[in-house]
């Protein structure tokens, strides 16, 4: 991967690791979630759990909340396993709308400002 | 697709095609580049010709100048194909350094500020 470069493919970021500061693995990235009119990236999806996709909980992380790793090659959120089960989830198979409400309280969680 | 909703997941514009206003194809979304930073995505990477993705040619376009018609199910872009067929290109093989003034350069060719 070219670090050199300030973008990045949709493509590298899909099933990209997500580990916690300690070097734990959290899940990975599936998918992103984007802002129809502005092309703001509102969340990273991360999925954990479940067996070949199926029944997986999936994680809408703040995008500024991932920092690249180029060591762990992947991302690093500050969040320990205990504060990411607790947060707002959704199985595979149930998305929620993805609302302004429902949106600012994913932020509020994990203490991003909604924008 | 829920039309409702303010966002898109990155899954379902990867692979959509695109249309120039007259219905014709121009290509499909191969993928999109995201800034590390910010999260804006900077970039939809529409793809063209070749075969089993070898040899393709690749047009990164500025986001908004794709707009998603319900009826086609495809993003149109008000270019002709001339005006595509001039515009900023790579084959899939020899990818850019997106710099900034990369990226200027690919703004300005349709008519988008670059900030």
């Amino acid at each position: 991967m070219n670090t050199a470069s300030s973008v990045i493919s949709s493509t590298k970021v899909d099933g990209t690791n997500v580990y916690n500061p300690g070097g734990e693995k959290l899940g990975s990235i599936e998918s992103l979630m984007i802002d129809k009119i502005s092309g703001q990236v509102r969340y990273a999806i991360m999925e954990f759990g479940g067996f070949l996709g199926m029944g997986t909980d999936r994680y809408p992380l703040p995008w500024n909340t991932l920092k690249y790793d180029v060591n762990q090659q992947g991302y690093v959120v500050s969040l320990d396993q205990e504060q990411l089960r607790q947060g707002p989830k959704y199985s595979s198979d149930t998305a929620p709308e993805y609302t302004d409400d429902y949106g600012r309280r994913v932020y509020d969680y994990y203490g991003v400002p909604w924008v």
